[in-house]
């Protein structure tokens, strides 16, 4: 796989000069990042953004590795012989109009492949967008470049998915969020020949990634992927699309998918440690939490034992709620927890799991009702996670987030943050939470369902 | 219900002019919008914030129909023996310490509601945040002036919590969302005299209220409840705290609810076709979708007929996928509207349901695309409604929103968006369409469920 990750020579083959083109956007983006020979491919030109432009791919001198194609399907088999004459190790076909529109386009694929297979080159695509690799940064990829070179952010998690959008507008999106980094995203489209196997396995090595996340439509080799997942020490966190029988007849025309039988899926996956996610942003807030470093602590027998601290029984009571649902228990304090809660409590309110801190925040203000409560329940020997409820707001609410987190000591239990507040001094609580490498959410349900994850995981 | 939504003459009982205290927070509040005598009632001053202060209500001249009551618990039989006294009408107790903290506090109330219900006056709490109507506007709550003013949004949303947050720091990070105004927000605490129901059916005949949001731990009289549900015009949420064991013992400790059997509940509510709702951000974006006028045709037999139009066909899957489980079903599209879709699609491009139209926002623009689409599939009788997915971004992406939703003739069908992209550009596209009546969603689960909030009430 390396001649994709690390190619030395990558042609563009449907390179143009016209402006927002996906054949300019991926001269543009090489520029950005790549330091080896780029050779725009095009019989129109004899120049592009500076660069020789070449008539075909075999009459490029130089060393060359990777080609990315851009052009309609109909004319990608000439492409590929062209690429097998000058001994290309992969080509991405990032062009649509193959298997996902219906058997002629099918026909065009298997043609693609044989090529490819008879001249020793791999493919990775079509109908895909291709590479993003942040460290570096590559963006081997027709996305709009200023959108995307403002929105990567180098970072832990790497994807691999079965979508143009979820490796374009929704990465664009999400950085907005500023509490997530990405290493690589591998846009496979209808992986008609590297697989998701392959990249996992590859990601799996790859000392930038941590995490892996996957949306799939279709598993190429299940029992690979589950050996892989298996015997994986990184995270792995799967969106299933076309799991119920109208969805799985969608993902046919989306990426030519079978999708397969998703109940036998998911125990699968379970039995290999996957996470199984239902929605993007979920897949997104499950792997930064599982991207922390949180060490865990667990009784030997039972659920994993949480507790909740917030300013709000309601709060508290939905929390708890939805722990049931995910198989979390309430932790029961300890004696010497109890007892140094009940310090900074009036004396007319008793302190069960949840903890509703609010008589103790009133008498004592938040800053210092927080750094007591979290510190006394984050020694507690019982308690193996805690979901912090915190309204970030003006005045005393203004809470500095280091502060309140300064009497943890030793090697950090999971502790999840349920955030709310006016979105403008909400983020001066939330950002520095993240910084530190503390999870926060904005819905109770997705606090709950990360925190899960965790567990799930470190079973 | 009269003297608690429009009092003639207000007293509070704890008013202070002590900085940043809920009873100089109460008194400030009224002086926001209520017009009324406004009566400081405290030993300790002459005056408060300008107002004549009395040292007990019995003292005051003039009329007098409510009391705010914000005094430590055990000081609270005492006012109201006083309240009876003066012929007050209503007292709203917004102090904690009564069944809530145990035994005692119960005891506690329980002497409360005799002093009371003897000398004919109705108490609203305790443990409460009183009532806010935004058309007036009254805040008859100690929560933050500055804060509460600059977020209530006049609405046709009304809230009835058992939930101090919900009436507080809740309300005020959600109208930073700018899409949902709000009518009446009553906090009912322990609710030991006035109850959910006395309340619903007031709003239920309010002009301003257009749907009711309730979080409750119990329900005080279950039967009267179903009724006032099954027979009212106006759709009806739903949040139950306390649904599982342990959330329902938790919520005994927060406002003394003993919580119920909930697979029972859930089974009546259905019934009375109240909408259930599993979070609090959840709850609210059901109601701004129920709150819009929508026009609803159904086929005579089976489930909603959804169409998806989509620039992701991922993002396409993944709804179908939702919709299943929540009960949609995928439109079968008609010939017409078949016809109408290609016409803007390449040729190799075949239209299905979900719609990918990228091919066709790729050859004609995403402005053209959507208008057309949106037009074809609400003109189709085939179709019921219609979730849109947006990429709300720069260039071409910075979508009229008013333009393409111009081809919508007639009384319109449920239309509801899902809208990711860059913040900053994404607040340009997602605020005319809230404007114009248009729902729009971050996340694509949470569309599909407001989606099926419509049908569910309109069954």
């Amino acid at each position: 796989m390396d001649f994709f990750f690390e190619p030395n020579g990558i042609a563009v083959v449907g390179a143009t000069p016209e402006p927002f083109s996906g054949g300019r956007n991926l001269v543009t983006n090489l520029t950005l990042g790549y330091k080896g020979p780029i050779y725009p491919v095009n019989p129109k030109y004899d120049e592009i953004l500076g660069f020789k432009c070449y008539s075909r791919v075999s009459e490029i001198d130089g060393p060359l590795d990777l080609s990315i194609i851009f052009v309609p399907a109909r004319a990608v088999p000439q492409v590929l012989e062209d690429c097998v004459m000058k001994g290309v190790r992969g080509v991405m076909i990032e062009s649509g109009g193959f298997a996902e529109v219906g058997p002629e386009g099918r026909a065009l694929q298997d043609q693609c492949l044989a090529i490819a297979r008879k001249g020793g080159i791999r493919i990775w695509g079509p109908n895909c967008m291709g590479l993003i690799d942040t460290a570096k940064p590559y963006i081997f990829s027709f996305v709009i470049p200023k959108d995307m070179q403002e929105a990567i952010r180098p970072g832990h998690v790497s994807l691999i998915v079965q979508s143009g959008l979820l490796s374009g507008g929704f990465i664009i999106t999400l950085m907005g969020n500023k509490t997530l980094g990405l290493a690589k995203v591998c846009s496979i489209g209808n992986k008609c020949d590297v697989s998701e196997n392959e990249i996992l396995e590859y990601l799996l090595k790859d000392p930038f990634t941590k995490v892996v996340c996957l949306y799939l439509e279709s598993f190429t080799n299940g029992r690979r992927f589950f050996e892989l997942a298996a015997s994986s020490d990184k995270p792995i966190i799967v969106l299933k699309g076309g799991k119920t029988p109208s969805g799985a007849k969608a993902s046919f025309s989306h990426t030519a998918s079978l999708a397969g039988n998703y109940a036998l899926i998911r125990g699968i996956l379970r039995q290999a440690r996957v996470i199984e996610a239902e929605d993007f942003f979920e897949m997104m807030d499950i792997a930064r939490t599982l991207e922390k470093d949180f060490h865990f602590q667990r009784s030997p027998a039972g659920k994993p034992r949480i507790a909740i601290l917030t300013y709000s029984g309601a709060s508290g009571i939905v929390t708890t709620d939805h722990m049931e649902k995910y198989g979390l228990t309430l932790a029961h304090l300890s004696p010497q927890t109890q007892k140094q809660l009940e310090e900074l409590s009036p004396d007319w309110m008793p302190v069960k799991n949840p903890v509703d801190y609010w008589p103790a925040i009133e008498k004592n203000g938040p800053a210092l009702a927080y750094k007591q409560a979290i510190s006394a329940l984050h020694e507690d020997p019982e308690v193996d996670g805690i979901i912090v409820h915190i309204y970030a707001g003006h005045g005393i609410w203004l809470l500095d987030a280091k502060e309140i987190l300064s009497g943890v000591k030793g090697p950090r239990k999971p502790i999840l943050f349920w955030l709310i507040g006016p979105e403008s001094v909400r983020e001066a609580t939330r950002l520095p939470l993240e910084e530190e490498g503390w999870p926060t959410f904005y819905e109770i349900h997705r606090t709950v369902r990360a925190m899960a994850s965790l567990f799930e995981y470190c079973r």
